[in-house]
């Protein structure tokens, strides 16, 4: 070998091992501020208990918006602004009220509430029998002979083999999502559908449902899986159950609303914007601590670390505080298309939107390249407990800037407990454990610093 | 290349993936049981809540070896027997007293317990002067000039920048383990040690204390870590601050007590043993869930789970419930000793007592052999979630197994909530999640299954 090549290789060996200490200790540095002076959990604890819940076009979702604000503007970012959005505006009303009725055990109450984009069943409520179905198929094998003037009772449970719950409410959530619609073509009163949850419990889980076009609009509700399992099993022995459901829910005019951005602008490639995000909306039964204020939280530590470490991004990072991910998308939408509209280059966006729990790895971009390169820095995150980088995609907030080209992943932390407090009232800050989410905090940090450092090209 | 080399080749292939999809199916199907129809939580359930606290000579240690007798009778393994051994009896007493005593702040009252081994105050408690230090070299450094008659006040926190939280945790547990001896030497009156947990938190930490030989025994207490940073700051506004400690600690006689052991005779090599195990003993001012309830019921479902999917093991499998971990070990040097005398062979041994979470991964045999096959497993683990198979060594109970060749193991699953919980009465069955703890009796029984099938040579 030439000595020319001999050097060269001398180089290239010597600053790759630069490279990979200097970013070791950044990394190092990120996690090391994170867990010992992080604001994640203040911040979050901040959002739960002094704002809580914050669904669009609720009063909570205008104050989570001036919170966010306000927050950035405190961290001292170069630019914090918000992002004027129409948002769905659906109201739940007062509680709901739920009760089975049978001859053997007389009038039982459970524990119900009313679907996100439900209409209510009126003051009188609905009282019909039950017809219990696990699919879609077993509906309309049952057809209007079978369901007319019926309560539909959708109660295929998530899949608890599945390991990763994500699956296992894929595989289960059309019930909530369609299941109204479905059960209306063949004449249902109403739908009862149970809970979303990946354990016997009490409290009922809500969510969007959404009726489909030239379909009848009837009411749909979720029971929770405890009361699912006993109305199945009263089922079995009386065929002529009878259940009474009463909800007030309404939908308003679509009302104003923001996304949030803060900003650091980049010294290098001002240009190439990288974002980090979360969505700020919640439902409207817990405090929105999990899902997702956790991500929005983290999406803020980041940009505050990387003050607080003194690191100058060579591009431009946002922490983006998505509006209406929850019912509509609306913000996600809205603000892909100001970037198209304002001609910005986005080179990445990162969501975390499963949850404040400890890391396990990343969602990677579908780009051969950026999937590449985005695993080749494995070696870098797997001491802190990133080892998971086999599936691909992001978040729903960051999905529409997919067309313009956007790499696109997902900050993915453990699920199992996830389906535990999902959009139930026990999504509240006393579930979120504090080095979780500050570890996820910093595993978004470290991402974002090696994406601003080496592109994704 | 000859033909037979050839049909060696294809018929070694043909063997290798037969068997790889024969693990995958066996595996799947352990971790199917354990998450539709385990049973690992309601035992924990019933044992947290019928039995509570179990320290060792306790009505409740006694209670907790008669339930898992029968609980493992009741699932009809082929032999379950009890092993005597005599335990130290340590009883905490009465609900300790913690004052602190300020010019500026008045008197305040502080959350204490006494550290487990400690002597009493005797009744009209200790009051004196406090000195804070965060090492022995500290202490060493102020002497008996600066000790005498004090109370030292033991304040290293866990370092929160450790990802591994028992790395935190052992880089401060020499306060609470030896901190009253080496404060005796130099005259102290008593000690207070920052409670070992990973967050500010109001319930103080208690575990095991010892005393030094020829070292005056003076009281050991732990604080909460919230009221050490008081005391702390206290200390450094106003230097004669003083505080008042009671507590009525006494060691009565050694008690009789037990290990518990089931097992299932293996068909093939029925005198090769595999040991799987927790501690049946815990702290007394919580239920012991995590530690080590969680690893007792995880121990019996492994059994129970092959029983169950009709899996008839080569190799002899016991479950043991080990007594008197935290204050002695002697159910785990007694266990080893019968071992030895009754010329038991064990091939291997795993121990969970990490806590109930999510599980990570095994720490694997030093044995190099052993080590390698265990880590070749690592592809059918991984889709469960058990990346991490880098540390060596087993557990506590185990250890003693070590001088008699025996390939130790440890069940890792994730540190980050344990010192949250670990010694406090926050120790509660409320604080496990179901789904992980099925998935740690999963992956625990994934990995006897693949001893058993191929052994550790």
């Amino acid at each position: 070998m030439k000595q020319s090549v001999l050097f060269f290789l001398f180089i290239a060996t010597a600053l790759s091992a630069f490279s990979q200490a200097k970013d070791e200790a950044a990394i190092k540095q990120i996690f090391d501020e994170a867990l010992s002076k992080g604001k994640s959990y203040e911040m979050l604890y901040d959002l739960c208990t002094n704002i809580g819940p914050r669904l669009s076009g609720s009063p909570g979702a205008a104050a989570a918006v001036e919170w966010s604000r306000n927050v950035m503007e405190e961290f001292d970012f170069d630019s914090v602004w918000l992002q004027p959005v129409m948002v769905p505006h659906w109201i739940r009303g007062q509680k709901e009220t739920g009760r089975i009725i049978s001859r053997k055990q007389g009038t039982l109450s459970v524990n119900v509430c009313a679907l996100g984009g439900t209409i209510g069943t009126g003051p009188s409520g609905i009282a019909a029998g039950v017809v219990e179905v696990k699919s879609f198929d077993e509906l309309k094998a049952l057809g209007s002979a079978g369901v007319k003037g019926k309560i539909v009772f959708f109660n295929r449970p998530m899949d608890p083999t599945k390991i990763n719950t994500f699956t296992a409410y894929g595989g289960a959530v059309e019930q909530r999502a369609n299941g109204a619609s479905e059960a209306a073509k063949y004449g249902a009163a109403a739908v009862l559908v149970r809970s979303m949850g990946s354990n016997l419990e009490d409290y009922p889980h809500t969510g969007s449902m959404r009726y489909a076009p030239n379909v009848v609009k009837i009411p749909a509700l979720a029971i929770s899986t405890r009361h699912a399992e006993l109305l199945s099993q009263l089922l079995k022995e009386e065929k002529d159950v009878q259940v009474y459901l009463q909800n007030h829910s309404v939908t308003l005019e679509d009302a104003p609303s923001f996304n949030v951005v803060g900003e650091i602008r980049g010294s290098d490639f001002p240009d190439e914007i990288i974002v980090v995000g979360g969505h700020l909306d919640s439902w409207d039964l817990g405090q929105g601590a999990h899902d997702d204020g956790a991500g929005c939280v983290q999406a803020i530590e980041v940009l505050r670390l990387f003050k607080q470490m003194g690191y100058k991004p060579k591009r431009t990072i946002r922490a983006v505080m998505f509006m209406n991910e929850e019912n509509g998308l609306r913000g996600g939408l809205k603000y892909a298309e100001l970037a198209a509209a304002n001609k910005e280059k986005h080179i990445a966006a990162i969501e975390s939107d499963r949850g404040g729990f400890v890391p396990r790895g990343f969602t990677v971009p579908t780009d051969a390249t950026a999937k590449a390169k985005v695993r080749s820095w494995k070696p870098l995150l797997e001491p802190y407990g990133l080892s998971d980088f086999s599936a691909e995609g992001g978040g729903a907030d960051i999905g529409p800037l997919a067309n313009q080209g956007v790499a696109l992943l997902g900050f993915l932390p453990d699920s199992q407990r996830y389906f535990n407090y999902h959009h139930t009232a026990e999504d509240t800050i006393d579930k979120v454990d504090k080095r979780e989410l500050e570890l996820g905090a910093a595993a978004m940090a470290a991402m974002v610093y090696l994406i601003d450092q080496y592109g994704l090209k």
